[in-house]
């Protein structure tokens, strides 16, 4: 494709080794090599143009060939690697994506609607990541050790000591649409640590930034069989998944179902981790003046989240829970805030927010927009299909940040049920005291994270310790850390990422907790001096 | 039923306060109260005698009533209560459970065709198993705290901290049928020790030592919802499970499959946690003498495990490794020993092992023979058929102890695919080899505990890290721990119980490990001061 060319060379000087290029056919790398799917494939596009940028196709794969591949030759280059070496290996990824920044942020932004920022948050939170998993490696916590050894016997000759091992097979990393690069890091990062060989693949409509990053990791150099990447359709591979692989999955509940109950996942006892639907909540304390600190860094993190990514983040606010005497204030301050958003093709200059996704994504959050509208009132963008985006050829995937309001917390319907993927949020009110908060909160039956705002001690004790148990991770916004706060919609290597329930029961990240994922903890119980003989 | 009042009367000197005894149909202790189901209900029969003691019917019991209350008043009573609270909770069923050992041992042996010493192995390893937990209490690893605060801000004020709090659901703990005591008190004491409310679903076909340990424990005080019996069918209880609810299942890979796929389950995200199949395969490593004490403790522990519990543990051996050059003393010794088995009706004196559960599981485990005995040769007891229990009407459902040989380890067929649930193995020759050995042992594609007897350090090794990412436990047999070896088939409690792959991919036991399967891990984010407020 022209445009990528223009990009690739204007930024790296020099002819870019871009297989796809030529053909706009992305190829895969798997069993060792690039290779090309057959016929058509899927497009991939420029979501605020419209214009198709590539296309991808799985067409003829043999994916349990690919899955054998990964396993054996791949799990043999990574098992041999000490910790160390597979740390080093992070590092380099990770310096691979730096090196290619401006490259990686271009094509995010062509193929993902992202404004710059959008941008930098998947690709630099993708480096960051790796960079992050690579320093691990030298926490004590990091052993094979899982605790102390405890004795089993009547003397101390007989003890047992668990431990932690990579398991023996393929981690298959589903990523979702919306963060093609940080979505294959915050997995990947974690598989290859453990020691299992990656095998990525990404959304189709927006896999161009991992493509392109599978090209520089190859060109720089990667054991062998350690990472492969599928672009197009997963075809049959479930279909050959055994006890030893990981299926790690982020995208829709539905697919979630499918994959949990796909005859071999279920007969081989595949372990499945899922990061699924949330309905994550801002909470605003009784406490809180809006021209607090408190106040402002509330009202900052519900616009960031509605429009950040154009909403599109698992981790977004989708309910804003108010009390009543604050609402009046809170719809102003909110509306005025969104009035500000500039929309429009995410390359121009000045743009605060670019399209979804794909076409399809559009379809869905207004469709997801009016079944709303049954149950709640307009505060902000009405059905969100008013929208004139500067910088278009009258194209492109556009929607408005869309507010809602919903009075009667005895009866929300549709919003404690349905998650509007995009830049749509709705407020509730509530009675202001903790436990109507978190029972409001903990109604969709789990989440990735919510969030309370408040100095208020005793309420934050009711509110946190009710809404903890039905999530991943709880964000509490007060006046002393207002100033170098990242928000509740940003996934940190350190801090779990999954919650329990509809948000798919996973746990992703967590620093060395995400690592277990990909390993398999076994007892070992023997006498003393042969055990240590096999750890150490 | 006469026996019952027989047993009970004699032993403990008083009229026992036993619902079921009059109108042989044992009730349910839900929502607070012994309640009886509609209808005849299934019956529960002593197997050595086929004679009916008690039926069992769940007809008519609202389940999700059932549940609501566990969850709500269960989870009140529980949550209120400390730490140290729920500790001395599980010492007083411990020592209920004590203080009634004799005629929870007889009602084991009438109904479970149990030797004495079956009975205890079940009756003494759940009262254990509560006293083990009782003291976890003690334990500084036990608290809200998971891990140490971490770094998220670019000052020390912005914190994460996870913790683990208990979910806000019941503990559905459905199990299998070989043990109604330990099966209950592996998987209670973990759950209350973690605060949440049980449901106790324990196999009909052998309910009578739960449903008596229920009426004890009711009859000297629980915390009101804590703990739920239902005696007979579960009924249509999973369709009303929710996201917070923990289903913990023992038995058939087929059961848990409709498990993980009921529609509710799947669509609440309800966390599920499986202990299914398990062919569990004990090695004899190339360096042994028959005649050393490691080569006494392997045949001694094979032996045990096949008649134990008339071979009905998930953790009994079911593949012996034994290298060419020791087949024909392997088998001439086991032989022997098999030899000395004495059949019939446990309660008769001299009896070393008493019959299979039921009807079906005879059946099950003679049409498991007849398909063993396609791919492998006799060694002793045939078919399993023939055999003359002493003590008994010539009723019982008695089968004999049967070792098969598979002479080409590169051809095993059913030897690695189906576990014969009775008191069967199969001797597997092999090369020698540690790596062979461990490919064997890793074949059916994940196990709950295998054994290797070697004192070679780097044969060992290599069987040992070979073997191990394929199960949730490896016990090594050597000349130094075999005078207090307690052999592979005893669960501990400080040890993981449970394995990846078809053994289900759960995690039991293993101290405080177990658990956190009943609670949910979150991180907190914000500022240090106020999180300090929240958790301590």
């Amino acid at each position: 494709m022209q445009s990528l060319f223009v990009v690739s060379e204007a930024l790296r000087g020099r002819k870019v080794v871009y297989s796809a290029s030529m053909t706009t056919a992305l190829a895969s790398f798997i069993q060792g090599k690039w290779q090309a799917g057959n016929g058509k494939g899927r497009p991939l596009e420029n979501p605020a143009t419209e214009e198709v940028l590539a296309s991808a196709s799985t067409s003829g794969f043999e994916f349990s060939a690919v899955l054998d591949y990964a396993r054996e030759v791949g799990g043999q280059s990574l098992q041999k690697m000490n910790l160390k070496q597979r740390g080093e290996l992070l590092s380099k990824l990770a310096a691979v994506m730096a090196d290619n920044r401006e490259e990686l942020l271009k094509l995010a932004q062509l193929n993902g609607g992202n404004t710059r920022g959008d941008a930098k948050f998947d690709v630099d939170g993708a480096s960051g990541t790796l960079a992050a998993y690579s320093k691990y490696v030298e926490s004590e916590e990091l052993t094979i050790r899982d605790g102390e050894a405890v004795l089993v016997g009547r003397t101390s000759r007989l003890i047992g000591q668990h431990v932690w091992l990579p398991r023996k097979g393929a981690a298959i990393l589903i990523n979702a649409f919306n963060f093609p690069a940080w979505g294959f890091a915050e997995k990947a990062a974690c598989a290859l640590l453990a020691g299992m060989p990656v095998v990525c693949k990404p959304a189709t409509a927006t896999a161009l930034v991992a493509h392109r990053m599978f090209e520089l990791f190859v060109e720089a150099g990667i054991p062998e069989g350690s990472l492969s990447l599928i672009c197009g359709s997963v075809g049959d591979l479930l279909n050959h998944v055994t006890s030893q692989d990981v299926v790690s999955f982020t995208g829709s509940s539905d697919t979630a179902k499918t994959i949990r109950t796909t005859d071999s996942v279920i007969n081989a006892g595949t372990t499945v981790n899922v990061e699924a639907d949330s309905l994550n909540a801002a909470v605003l304390g009784p406490d809180v003046d809006l021209f607090s600190e408190t106040g402002q860094l509330f009202l900052k993190d519900v616009v960031k989240d509605m429009t950040q990514k154009t909403g599109q983040k698992c981790t977004a606010i989708r309910r804003v829970l108010v009390p009543a005497s604050a609402v009046e204030g809170v719809c102003e301050e909110l509306a005025s805030r969104l009035s500000e958003v500039k929309i429009g093709d995410p390359t121009a200059k000045g743009i605060s927010m670019g399209p979804v996704a794909t076409k399809k994504q559009k379809l869905d959050v207004l469709a997801g927009i009016a079944r709303l509208s049954a149950d709640t009132e307009a505060v902000w963008g009405g059905d969100g299909s008013e929208v004139t985006p500067e910088g278009t050829n009258g194209k492109g995937y556009f929607v408005s940040p869309v507010l809602r309001l919903a009075k009667d917390p005895s009866n929300l319907g549709i919003v404690n049920e349905h998650e509007v993927f995009g830049p749509v949020a709705t407020l509730i009110v509530y009675d202001g005291t903790a436990s109507q908060a978190a029972k409001i909160v903990a109604a969709p039956g789990g989440g990735l994270v919510s969030s309370v705002y408040s100095d208020d001690k005793p309420y934050l004790r009711e509110a946190v310790l009710g809404m903890a148990p039905y999530h991943g991770r709880i964000y509490i916004g007060s006046e002393k850390m207002a100033a170098q706060s990242p928000g509740p919609g940003t996934a940190l290597p350190s801090l779990l990422h999954g919650g329990p329930g509809r948000a798919g029961g996973g746990e992703e990240l967590g620093g060395i907790r995400g690592i277990r994922l990909y390993q398999q903890r076994v007892a070992l119980q023997g006498d003393k001096s042969l055990l240590k003989s096999i750890i150490d």
